[in-house]
């Protein structure tokens, strides 16, 4: 374990990597919007998500496995920017479904534009991305741009997968998910398109597709996992300006976190009551009493101790991979940025 | 023009051909569908749209005018596939703005599985119809490949910008709507992605890049717009059954069509003001009683005989347009479907 100020200058170091990643690719994106009308109703609210301060952990990530696989910084950015673009566009329509209200420090597209129009803008957002994406795949060999393809598209569909799922759980009021089915969730719905994907990509560029994915894939989903399970924590203890989403939001929707999943198990008697009687609820019908009582509930039955303590297990597994998932990259500063950016998602408050 | 039994004997062919269009390409479209999870929440949502009986006019058209310029038909079944994904994503995602009811004579998917659910069953067949074109352009040489992608993301942004002005107008409640607003605005939302991008797509990848695009552009749009304000024109005036949506339902969502934007410039006095009134208010709000009132508001002021003549017009200049579209095309049965689909559009009940 690292100490507290050595840990400071760590989150230090990663912050400043991230945005400058950050400014790139955020330039980059907005270079790729197309010129056109109408701005007011389509390409102005396009640009809005994409011009916010992002975390950039998505093209950090796909930008530096791809140099430590020997890949030229150059043939990368337009693939980490069609990533990010997607990411955007997965944005968007998710704050449409969950009925969400603020999104890195600002109200929702829906929530100032209406739904049709935010609807529209993650549409265009994804047309983007391709766009993008093709651009940036046409210098490479055709058999490694069909590669990258195939990679984008399970990526999409895999993130489909999970959200379907998640909406799902709450439409059917599904109630007896363990932390297995949690993971099988998160697993789709984020690791696949915010670690997964970013790496493999990275590396098979790199590597012009001799990579070994495997402990990729291992590496980033523990990565995953810990990364998601840090932002559901934020969620119910975090600070709302640094977090820029509304805290506690999760609770308002139903959402079937590991906090959540625990407090089902462990809650007994009136306090079980009260947590099915909130989430049998629609949105508009569920109460801030509640949540507020549904939170305290959690520091009660333990719901946020023992999300903690599995988190920071999963994160110890990631540790572990990391060396076999990088055994063949380069040492350099964009193997110590990742490497540093394990511990550093479980820090972090944004 | 030909008489009624001669117009009658060209529409059963017309239909039997779309018929047999409609089978092979929703066979290939549902061959497409992933066969992963959850079948619930996202697949089978996802196959509702393309399983049920479309026109298939786009597929069709894709199709013909490619085998016209020298396609070899099995190149491009795969792109007319992926045109009906596409045409089913938006579908799929326009009932959700729409907030529409019926669709293929149906519920809508949002209706039947909810908002969110919907959204991500659109989204998914966006995909799906991006990894299908991936596939088909595979065996294409490199250049035509990008050719025909550029192509389809041109089509799909023209669709979008269509659908946002349409969305942003009712939004604002937008009043000064002339017909050249109309028509540039069904440009967008209906003829490129229906009548030009098909056709283009097909000519490209007939000719291998050598057609000449301009006149089957002009074609196109004349064609696609008789097709668009025929399909108004069912709206106001079509048997329920046959055509698969709710009678009526533009009036209820305030869409200026044609008939509505002469209605708007037409009506004087408390006529005006019913109008006016009407769109004033959200969907919600408005009433039965007053769409009626404006249904026959549109007879007493000439609406319908103004957006008929209208029509006739543009059905003309489409005829014209078209030779000089398909001067370079082989003579043929598919040359000759692509003229009957001309009178065709027109005379359609559904």
């Amino acid at each position: 374990m690292t100490g507290t100020v050595e840990r400071a200058g760590l989150i230090d170091d990663v912050e400043s990597r991230l945005r400058r990643v950050a400014r790139t690719v955020r330039r980059s994106m907005l270079d790729a919007m197309p010129d056109g009308e109408p701005v007011r109703w389509l390409y102005g609210p396009m640009r809005e998500y994409p011009s916010r301060p992002g975390k950039a952990l998505r093209p950090a990530l796909c930008l530096s496995a791809g140099r430590a696989f020997g890949a030229d910084p150059n043939e990368l950015l337009g693939i980490a920017t069609a990533i990010e673009l997607l990411h955007n566009a997965f944005l968007v329509h998710d704050d449409i479904a969950d009925g969400s209200e603020m999104r890195r420090g600002r109200p929702t597209l829906a929530s100032t534009h209406g739904m049709a129009a935010a609807l529209n803008a993650g549409d265009g957002l994804a047309i983007v991305a391709s766009g993008v994406l093709r651009r940036a795949t046409r210098t490479l060999d055709r058999d490694l741009a069909d590669l990258v393809w195939g990679e984008f598209d399970t990526m999409a569909l895999r993130t489909l997968e999970g959200q379907a799922i998640e909406v799902g759980w709450q439409i059917d009021n599904v109630e007896d998910v363990g932390p297995e089915d949690y993971l099988n969730l998160i697993m789709h719905k984020t690791c696949w398109y915010t670690t997964i994907h970013p790496l493999r990509v990275g590396a098979i560029v790199g590597s012009r597709g001799t990579v070994d994915l495997a402990p990729l894939v291992r590496f980033g989903f523990h990565f995953g996992a810990a990364f998601q399970i840090r932002d559901d924590l934020l969620n119910l203890v975090g600070d709302e300006r640094a977090y820029g989403k509304e805290i506690l939001g999760d609770l308002y929707e139903g959402k079937r976190t590991l906090a959540l999943v625990h407090l089902l198990s462990s809650a007994r008697g009136a306090d079980l009551d009260l947590v099915r009687d909130h989430l049998r609820r629609s949105r508009a019908e569920r109460s801030a009493d509640t949540v507020r009582a549904i939170r305290e509930l959690m520091d009660t039955y333990g719901s946020i101790a023992f999300t903690i303590e599995y988190a920071e297990g999963i994160l110890m597994v990631a540790e572990q991979y990391f060396e076999q998932a990088f055994a063949d990259a380069q040492p350099g500063p964009d193997l110590d940025f990742l490497r540093a950016l394990v511990p550093y998602v479980w820090a972090r408050w944004r």
